[in-house]
């Protein structure tokens, strides 16, 4: 008999222009345009299976009952959430065809099984919810054999109304997501700006960050900044002109511009973070001390001449993504490891030597500051606690998702029964 | 032979709306209105002794030099340098009451020595400016007897050529600094809002916060603010509203809307200074944690149908300036010693028992969480390392500057012969 599955990959993408802020919360429709930076899958992906069964139950029969397996766990899909409304919309397309087309097996009256796991563990501090919900649109898509029927942008579209930002995961390289101007949202959706080949020496440096604090959470957080922030207002008429200089700068690879834009755009978040009642802070004392290195080796490369080392951006929490150039990889990965020590860090490219994959982990031998313009000046840059940076991911632009079975396969998270292949015998 | 001396104090002033950003940087005029609260002289408070002695040196014989004394250590006074232009706008009005009355001795054409010390160590990390140029202002004023000649405003005017925000110390109670429209800064000036005697329980509560890093001067932070941060034309736009809204509170004594504008233009402000480029930070971990701690406790005091406890507000460093009802004093003083213990603590109005005075200091018991609303959330607020706020000090609107000697006395910081009283050996 067959088995009606799917698995595919989807990158997780850190925005160089923000998005922060919804027009219409239930559509998810963003009060700006928004630009990203598709990371890796070869380093961070989440990685879905999707199955649809008769056997799981059947809306002909009264028991269509989806399932959701996150990372061994199980997650209830609870009535009217985003997970249900984007499964939702695609059973209706898929409805669609079948009505058309009577020779397709009737995919949309079974019940799903949804399994799926982040290779990036959520101690990471990486929002998975980008990845993870463009996983999900891509694997039932392929699943429900879409691809026909629907554009990658009109995935984009299913994708964002699980969370926003998973609608600029449906593409690789540099992504944006217009915010479009109507109700409904059919305009509110992800663009390709250029891929991945354009800019192949863009690389990227995450700064895991060490942070007892829970924060806010960006849904709510965004919707009290929208409600309270008299200068998000401001952003949002200045957006537009970012987006467009964005667009100019990764079109003629202009790493200086990018990387003044990118720094910019961070600081103006989260400067509305802080206007709001009550503020909101996601950047501690250690994501400032690297503002601070970043900014003061910035500020010694351009006085010598040469373009700035590194770009910092920083999302919903207190981790640094850093964007820069290959050939400045050495450098900059070296300032951090002598000035923020001890973080694990798998030499995914080798950037150090002694083989691809190496794993530095936890008290090690004092990184050399590495040669520098000699008005380079440490003193503007604060102390931090060893172990403060508490991991370091080295990885670069990629590209979008990846089907990995049509059908059942080795690659597979569900078992052929149907039941997950990993559980964890505990909820975390 | 007479001594033409004269020793003044004049007070702390801690904005509510705050001032950041001049129009004119020579003439310190500024983008936009701000509004302060005058702290008592009995706990802050700068003190300064002006003389004039033609022994000294006088213009007359081209031997002109006057010298100034801070907290012990003369300080250069260089030409064209901010307190050069106060001196020699003070020095220009003596004149023209001098060329008016042949009888008036020549006190203009002698050279000055000022002698000014502050109450609180620098190392208490508040802004001694304000204060320090208020004093000048002022005992120079009465040094020259230009009081009849000069209303408060106008020599507000003369401190705000020194200090921007020097101008506010040169009233009590509540003040405000209008920005004023005209090239020259001759409607730049402070008015008073109200008299201290309007609300005499509304106190205030100061944690200085352990700091390792050296911040940007605000000086030079708010030019880079002007040049850089889209946001501040925002907020230079919503000052004005804000400011009403603010007068409103004050006349009405409406302490909830008060903290509600405190606390909002502080943030206000904060953000700005993140919305520059490179972004200026003045709060740090430990001022977050007293934002989360206050913000926690205000949510719980509404919600149980009480007004807030307190409002926050943070100048050019990560000091938080606490302004809170008398009888909310006790509360809030256990929540900061509870969640940030060990701050040195001199207990000026008794709150704690044991006598007026005594003084807290290192290593302290344990103190008690205070009673709180059911809802009060301890969580929310992040732990600080012991010791995070160095030292508390418990103060109350007060009064404007205070003339303690016409002439020579007992108050004095220059001895007989014109020597400065108290010399540090070294400089610092």
């Amino acid at each position: 008999m067959t088995v009606f599955e799917a698995t595919c990959t989807a990158p997780v993408n850190i925005a160089v222009i923000k998005y922060w802020g919804k027009r219409d919360s239930k559509l998810i429709l963003p009060t700006n345009d928004s630009l990203s930076v598709t990371l890796d899958q070869d380093h961070l992906r989440t990685l879905t299976t999707a199955r649809a069964d008769a056997q799981f139950g059947s809306s002909a029969e009264g028991s269509l009952h989806d399932r959701l397996w996150l990372n061994g766990v199980e997650d209830e899909i609870k009535e009217g959430s985003r997970l249900s409304a984007c499964i939702a919309e695609l059973r209706r397309i898929r409805a669609e065809l079948e009505s058309k087309d009577s020779s397709l097996p009737k995919l949309s009256e079974w019940s799903l099984r949804l399994c799926s796991e982040n290779n990036f563990p959520t101690a990471a501090g990486l929002a998975s919810s980008a990845s993870g919900f463009a996983a999900l649109a891509v694997t039932v898509a392929e699943l429900y054999g879409l691809s026909s029927v629907l554009s990658a942008s009109e995935l984009s579209m299913i994708a964002r109304r699980g969370s926003g930002s998973a609608c600029r995961s449906v593409f690789g390289g540099f992504v944006a997501w217009q915010s479009g101007e109507k109700d409904d949202g059919s305009d509110s959706l992800a663009v390709p700006v250029a891929p991945r080949e354009h800019w192949p020496d863009l690389h990227v440096l995450i700064c895991v960050v060490n942070d007892a604090k829970k924060g806010t959470s960006s849904t709510s957080g965004m919707q009290r900044t929208v409600a309270t922030s008299p200068l998000l207002q401001e952003r949002i008429r200045i957006v537009p002109k970012r987006m467009e200089e964005m667009r100019a700068a990764i079109d003629k690879r202009d790493f200086t511009a990018f990387c003044d834009l990118t720094t910019a755009d961070s600081n103006n978040f989260h400067a509305c973070c802080l206007d709001t009642a009550p503020p909101i802070f996601y950047m501690n004392d250690t994501s400032r001390a690297i503002v601070a290195l970043i900014e003061e080796a910035n500020r010694a490369a351009r006085e010598a001449g040469k373009e700035p080392l590194a770009a910092y951006t920083y999302d919903a929490g207190p981790n640094a993504v850093l964007y820069l150039k290959e050939e400045n990889v050495p450098t900059v990965l070296a300032l951090v490891r002598h000035y923020l020590p001890n973080a694990d860090f798998e030499d995914t490219f080798n950037v150090l030597g002694g083989g691809a994959g190496a794993y530095h982990r936890g008290e090690q031998p004092e990184v050399a500051l590495p040669e520098m313009p000699s008005t380079f000046n440490a003193d503007v840059i604060p102390v931090q606690e060893t172990g403060a940076v508490r991991r370091l991911i080295h990885t670069r632009v990629g590209d979008g998702p990846r089907i990995l079975e049509r059908g059942h396969g080795p690659q597979s998270l569900l078992q052929e029964d149907g039941t997950p292949l990993r559980l964890l015998r505990h909820k975390r």
